[in-house]
């Protein structure tokens, strides 16, 4: 390694993390070149990582490629903080380098916003000015029915803690009604649970049929429905039938993932929420988290769907070939019932009118931010994604 | 537009809505004379109008008629803000002048109040010097049975959570005792959501019978009743059997609409809550607001009850043809189960003794209270119904 | 009214009620002779009450006696204010004067508490003093043996609601263990409800047999029970079986005014609390509050019971024949379910090894304080039983 | 007694609980050494306890062996308060001394922490330094599938109490995924209370069959679940078919007490949960404390499993024959439901990936963290397992 191209020095620093140790400083610059390093400086990196010494890495690990895939192969420092300058990099908001880039601060170096947003990009970090323009404060001669009816498909027996979650994400997200379709028991606990909810029953213990979709502004199925023949069947008239913009989620896309003829037959900008295994059934395995979001964005033009990746850093892709990440959440939001209650805010907004790409962008964002204002109160290990509906609110206080 | 009627000047303030903005002000005075403004000052509005740029009307909108509808042909200033004089003029209170007045502020320009409260009008603002006169501190020795024993009557098969939040309403408004007549599925879900609340069940799927009316003070119908021949046979035995004031709301509505020899039938004060489109259903359509509201009033003399048209300025028309305004409320309140809580408040006022037009005003004045209150807390795309019922009680102590 | 023993003049005090308002101040010493005052003074009282004019009355209202009834044709100042001195007069503890004695502030004017406390009496103002005596902290190595097993016996169809407040306030008065028994529907709402509370279920539609009695420290029966020929077999042979303290309320003490035997054969020590109409029922009627009093503690030493009868000074009287009078509590409280909450805490107090006076005093207190807690944040119009509960452990934190 | 170990004098100190009382102070230094102490300082504690005088006790009540056993008939002052030094010792840590040490404070004299910790020992104090190397934060790009799957197995008919709150509280101690197996009415019930958690019935209304175990990290079995035929048929197939550490609580002690050589059959690591009523079922009775806690190590190492021995400092022995002391918690927890909810948090440390050992310790020091953060806001007679779950992130908070 280089004098002139790494600087290498001891800091005691009691506002970093590695209080009274002794760490390194990793300040390669210009390691976004997409390449390999060369030997002796991937020789000095396998030394660096080997000493298990905390490593501090200015812009990028030094080794990391900045805007596609660096295979395992190639020597990249593995830093227990990166700091890097404006906006995160590409290769930041994957999976697959976690281990590389640890814990991220971007720190601001004064570039030009206004220049950096006249940048033509079909890849943008979603934040909070964004947002504010997607969504509008209500005004006062509004009513009900400005804010439109949303539809939630699922709940089968056994299964209504899914539902219910969607249901209160639902309400509290704006939708001026909310109709839930599910079997006669989970709607006796959904009631109890949120009375502000409205109920369709089917008989027996699947969701099989479908109600009138006609009074109903955005649709919604997945959470809790089971993934059994009569589901299936109920899954594959709704795509017939729906006229309004769909939100598929759950069972419903791994209804789909065992019938991977429906994909071609979704409506138009029907909204689809996988987290990465639910992807990898729908499309398949991938070599790596930029092949994936590479072939996302390509089966969202392809189908004319947006697919929303559920991660540490959402991925929104549309029919027009933008993929939008999201920038909010934390490792609070990893368990059972996130996705059950973004399900609801998206279809919440749709309902209110909202494009789909504009729903499925503001709910993704206002789930996270949800989750960042509630872990200021309550514990990661403790959150409960009935918690991260209870902060919607001042989620909504925030952007709207 | 001449020198000496119209001010017209740039200001860019930070007060209001519209930093660092160039706008226009609009001063007409004297538009309250309720005919269309001059061909020459209605060009100059539809120039200003489409420049786009934001105009803060003084008083009224120039070329808004002030005490009667304003046809769409006549030229009106389309005001972004509204700044008006001491009280609200009659067309700042209905929805069609909603996109001509904007937001509204009241100024307070030092009229004499007793003066203009000396005024014969048939027309009246609430306000809290109102209520406060209405609502009475509660002694203590007082007992349960000094506050009444108040009936609701609704929620059939997969209609539970309408009854549930008139029930919670009744329950923190002061009822001593609240029962509930409903199918015994939904009296399951309401004993876990609200167990102060006291039931009386009925066999099958609808409530389709009556209990014994003589232990209720009063009594309310509606909340997910749901409309089929058994309810309205049920409805019909109670309009000939109820010698307590009836609350009306909802499915109720519906079923007279579909009944409408019923509305001769409905006892002396009985109170009806419909929002717009159940009133349509129940008395037809209007051309206008202010024609709707005219028929509102003659509609409570004819049928000696009150009616209470739910909507941004709800109006609250008597027997005696006054007409009362409310003031309190927001958009958060556009949503399902908000018309349901104020069931159970109206319900819950009327069993402790206030008549029904008191009871009526009372209540559409605190239910809006509470939801102001809320929405200091809770951003108004997440408040529910159940949020409004918690406020209840900050909305009491700000007017008892 | 003579110039020595009356004093009248006009005030204009903000501190007090009526803030810029003339009133009249009642200062006749003495009139505590419990006899009726002469015919000029009863003149003079009839014209002051005619004014409608709000008068403060110093130490009694002239006219009204002291320690006994007062006819209603002995003229009595109705005051709206009575500013008495160091302790409540037993007149002021009964709702028959509630009208001449108006609101009541007690003034200390430094009388020698310990002198006052010697004084032999059978009636006792119960106060924070007394409860913290009887009231102990846990200790570090108590185990839930330590706390003794509650059985609360109620809640047959339909009627969930009284038995889920009643367990609640169990749960949250330190019982080591609650079990309710009751119908299974019940049973399931009671669980979702309050899942500390254990369950004990019997079939059909009523609570219509008994459990083995062998684990329970304290059993209560009644709030929701119903009154039907089952119950009341339950509730005989409970009354021959249990050799723990009972603690007997609503329908309990209903099925015992249909089969008034029954009260001779009330196991010793037994706590009945019944509100006015309750005790009415067991008792038969009564010319006035004082004579309903006095016969009150006479069946408490009769019958070898505590009798809790409830009310604005709910009055506690036991078998030695004296009166506890509780001082807590508020209007609030006047409202169903507020009488489950009560025999919850008792009978968690029971099982925790107070003795059955000890323990009705104790939770009438508490109870009071929860509610007096609750209504510095809840409006009493807003106050719920379950509030009340909410609150128990703040009346627990000023007291233990 | 001696003057020279034994120092009695008179105090009056405000800052102790003896307020203008007299008390002695008992400061025979040495009493440590596990022997009866003479006849003549025996006769003095003997006329010292007699007088019911509040004592002081210095390090160790006069008389009380430190380390072992003290017979009741071996003289020990019966301490108020004991001022002990640095450390508990191992005899303050049973409930057969709590009326002779009196409540304990211990009192920093500065010795050497990092001596005293690497002093070979077999018994170990938890502290908060021991739970923080054991609980790691969470990170960024972590997803449900890295906090693992709990499975809990509970919940007969009429028992579905227990095993909602112990799926409360695995919810909100981190684990990705919570499956509850349980019966059919139970599951309804469990969904309303805690839609987060997922849910897999069987038939009937026992819990008498298991899902396929292989999707799950860590499995508990007990809380609610009766102890029938049926269940225990379940419970040996757990035990033979269970391939992940398991948790037995509640019911599952107990039918393994009904069928003793089911204790030889448990899976290595296996977590028993007893108090000591279940652990004398289990193991048989001893004649004191120290005998249990030897016993207890014992059985651990014999068959190779965790015990939790619940009480005020609830000991974990290890296979290792080491014994963990508990020093979190206080007589809140003393009530029906807390084991429930120890049961949740082990059950999901597990699920994330700690070994059993870590798990029992780390959960038993947040459970009772929960309850002492709990107790500065409930008092501890209102203190139920529901609150102590709802302060479980306040915990984490603190320790993570």
């Amino acid at each position: 390694m280089q004098k002139t191209s790494v600087k290498i020095f001891y800091l005691t620093d009691a506002n970093l993390p590695f209080k009274n140790t002794t760490f390194w400083v990793d300040a390669i610059f210009g390691t976004g070149l997409n390449k390999a390093v060369e030997k002796n400086i991937a020789d000095l990196i396998h030394q660096v990582n080997s000493t298990r010494t905390p490593v501090i890495s200015i812009d990028l690990p030094s080794g990391l490629f900045a805007d596609k895939h660096t295979p395992t192969n190639v020597a990249v420092i593995h830093a227990s903080t990166t700091l890097t300058f404006q906006r995160l990099k590409r290769s930041m908001l994957y999976a697959e380098n976690a281990h590389r880039i640890g814990e991220v601060k971007v720190l601001d170096i004064g570039l030009d916003e206004h220049y950096m947003e006249s940048l033509p990009t079909t890849q943008e970090l979603v934040d909070r000015s964004l947002i504010n323009k997607i969504l509008k404060p209500r005004k006062r001669f509004s009513h009900k029915g400005n804010f439109g009816h949303a539809l939630l498909i699922g709940g089968s027996y056994g299964k209504a803690g899914a539902i219910i979650l969607s249901a209160k994400a639902c309400v509290k997200s704006g939708a001026g009604l909310t109709t839930v379709h599910t079997v006669k028991t989970t709607g006796a606990t959904l009631q109890s649970a949120i009375p502000e909810a409205m109920l369709s029953t089917c008989e027996g213990d699947k969701v099989c049929d479908l109600p009138d979709l006609a009074p109903y502004n955005a649709i919604a199925a997945g959470p809790g429905l089971g993934i059994n023949e009569q589901t299936s069947s109920m899954l594959k008239l709704l795509l017939q039938k729906a006229k309004k913009t769909l939100v598929l989620d759950a069972d419903a896309l791994n209804i789909i993932s065992q019938n991977k003829n429906l994909i071609d037959n979704l409506p138009e900008n029907t909204i689809l929420t996988p987290h990465k295994k639910e992807f990898e059934r729908l499309f398949g395995t991938f070599e790596n988290d930029f092949q994936r979001n590479d072939f996302q964005i390509a089966a969202s033009v392809k189908h004319k769907i947006i697919i929303v990746l559920k991660g540490a850093y959402t991925s929104i892709s549309t029919p027009e070939g933008k993929c939008f990440f999201n920038t909010t959440g934390n490792a609070g939001l990893a368990k059972g019932g996130s996705g059950d209650t973004l399900t609801g805010i998206i279809t919440a907004l749709l309902a209110q009118g909202l494009n789909a790409t504009d729903a499925a962008i503001a709910a993704v964002y206002i789930h996270g931010l949800a989750a960042d204002c509630a872990v200021k109160k309550i514990h990661p290990y403790s959150l409960t994604a009935s918690d991260v509906t209870e902060f919607l609110s001042e989620a909504f206080i925030q952007t709207v």
